[in-house]
């Protein structure tokens, strides 16, 4: 089907909110199979808001409304929609009386202005929101269907999913669920695992797999279109098989296990502890790693050296004059180790810009020192300072997980 | 001047990016007294382009198309504003010249495709593009100004304001500059700053003032109209003394001069080092002090004691069983200043959460130690564990400030 998002407010026009809105909404459309042609943004202004409607309903097959149907006298959604398709506005009686309960059982008084929300064109079913007070609404004109769901992004994204894209899915004779898995990788480029998954890309539509890249991971996602969540599943296991084969060690997990929880997790159920000594990324790689709830269990702390003379004294790098260098970087992870008193430490230097130091920005050199070893690894990341310290906390990371599961890669 | 933004793509509709630049225009426009009614977005199809074109060209006084103008068959902009006006595509030999020795001076031959960004509707003027290839285009058509600017949101923002913005103004017989200060303060509730403010807020539209809360920080932008810079900074110049005034030292800096990159410089005039003793924060306000370039030249570094014994062996901490604590805080920020034989150790303890610790999540506590002496202050600070950490690391960076100027506050 053909759907268009209608996206309501005047704080969008004036550019006090970023439309997110309609991002979420077009990718999940997209990723049940549907098309979108256009994206419409109006005001707060009921002829405006009519118009758009109106539009919306002459060109597309499916109408989603985000935003205007809250209790305040700004919120023209309902109105906009009852004129637009030539409808009275009825009042519900049963769900008034659901809003002065929900009130109540808070212990206040319902101002009189929320039994707004009880008002509907004739023909639109109200759909319950558990997630606030406004009820969305569906309701079907001369064979185009129209959705008005909140603009909170959360209350928005609860009915999208829960009802918008089913019955959207049911009216286009598909299937009722879509699912996906993303495999998270780090380690090899982006055309590599393009290259290595080349006949999964080409060879199905169901599932299917994109790639996705950002800030130096590469995400492997395979969507799924089927008639309920185990078939999903069914269908997605093979396929995870095979990526997983094919990429190895390069895949380090799953949905939204990000690298600092996943290195945080197996430390865990080894019962290590890690710390970081960090010149160049000054406390990030630490700050990663402390992000994590649960962490105090296994992080013990980190040493920040940027001033050479620390170098020495707290990490005892012998030669505080070479600062883009393995063996100051495997001094700092093995010190670190020491004054920290962890099994495992991290340790990072580099250059990270604007001035080059010793080497052009963006060069950077990361040891990880485990109970057995000490090893190292030069990286060169692209960008400005910002991006060469956040691309050298993920690498830190990674090559923290490779060096404790024993699968540290030569350079 | 009623003026409507078009953005153009396919990645938009898909949701793979956030119509950011949709947000930045129409600010823009508000700050510029404009009107925008309508917003459009449109993949890459030529016939649907068109169509929204003729409709904002029917319905707005202005329209801004942002994307669609790179090199590839993808970017159908020109075609279809000449389609939607019924003019001819034209081509433009001596900007054809500009790029071929754009990319000469790069030691790379041109694309052929790169020619198409020398294309325009006749009667549209090409507007140079130093931060990129494509270059904008700006038109008059039967009253209504179209002006093509790249997706590209660098690019778009600096044509928007050295081109598009001072033509707009122009037309619509307005002043040709809009300029804005932003005063940056911390310390004061943004109830308080528009109270102080109130005569001012209700006082004038020109300059006005707005404020603008993000992160802890309450900023007050004061923006003016003029006939040109000098008359905008003769205009703002009383204001922002008032300002001044009334907030006293709550006014730490202005427009891009973040709170880190202030400390730094502060303790750089002064020749003064900085080292942090973190807890919670887990290295945060130390990697937000060597964000700022030349920042070695202050920061000498930091030690992160996430466990207990770390606290005791490596800060001095007397009792470790108290970590919400001002004596705990205060003893951080003594021993990392011997530590780390810095002039100004700020150190932060605390309960981030999810799970409780001695404090319900958000207390924290505060020390900073300078050479003269050690203060602490305990704040109550909202949100999850990512807010809270968050805006710890501000506070931590604020009450480092006042310290070194010697404005503490009384709690």
């Amino acid at each position: 089907m053909i759907v268009e998002v209608i996206a309501v407010g005047t704080e969008l026009l004036l550019g006090h909110i970023v439309n997110s809105n309609a991002a979420v909404i077009g990718s999940a459309l997209a990723d049940s199979g549907h098309d979108s042609h256009y994206q419409q943004v109006v005001g707060d202004n009921l002829s405006r808001l009519k118009s758009a409607i109106e539009l919306a309903m002459s060109r597309s097959d499916a109408v989603i409304i985000t935003g205007g149907i809250g209790p305040t006298q700004d919120d023209l959604t309902r109105e906009a929609l009852a004129a637009a398709t030539g409808r009275d506005l009825l009042f519900d009686e049963s769900y008034a009386e659901h809003l002065r309960q929900w009130w109540a059982s808070r212990g206040r008084e319902m101002p009189r202005s929320n039994l707004r929300q009880a008002e509907h064109p004739e023909g639109a079913q109200l759909i319950p929101n558990p997630k606030g007070t406004a009820p969305g609404l569906a309701m079907e004109h001369r064979g185009t269907w129209v959705f008005c769901v909140p603009g909170v992004p959360e209350e928005m994204e609860y009915l999208l999913g829960k009802e918008v894209l089913p019955r959207l899915s049911l009216e286009s004779g598909g299937p009722s669920v879509v699912a996906s898995r993303l495999l998270r990788t780090w380690g090899r480029s982006e055309s590599d695992i393009a290259d290595r998954l080349d006949d999964l890309y080409h060879g199905s539509s169901n599932p299917s797999i994109a790639f996705l890249a950002s800030a130096g991971e590469i995400k492997v996602r395979i969507t799924v279109k089927a008639e309920d969540q185990a078939a999903a599943a069914a269908l997605i296991a093979p396929v995870e098989a095979v990526v997983r084969d094919r990429l190895g060690d390069a895949v380090f997990g799953v949905d939204d296990e990000t690298i600092e929880k996943v290195v945080i997790s197996i430390l865990g159920e080894e019962g290590m502890t890690i710390g970081t000594a960090e010149s160049m990324t000054g406390g990030l790689v630490a700050a990663a790693l402390t992000s994590v709830p649960g962490a105090s269990a296994v992080v013990k702390g980190a040493l920040v050296a940027y001033d050479h003379e620390l170098k020495r004294t707290l990490l005892g790098v012998s030669d505080t004059s070479r600062v883009v260098d393995a063996q100051t970087a495997e001094e700092m992870a093995r010190g670190g180790r020491d004054f920290l008193d962890a099994d495992v430490v991290v340790a990072v230097t580099g250059s990270a810009g604007p001035e080059p130091l010793e080497e052009p920005p963006g060069t950077v050199v990361i040891a990880v020192a485990t109970p057995e070893e000490i090893r190292s690894r030069r990286l060169r990341l692209p960008g400005d300072r910002e991006r060469v310290r956040a691309y050298s906390v993920t690498a830190a990371l990674h090559l923290t997980r490779l060096a404790v599961v024993g699968s540290w890669w030569s350079e």
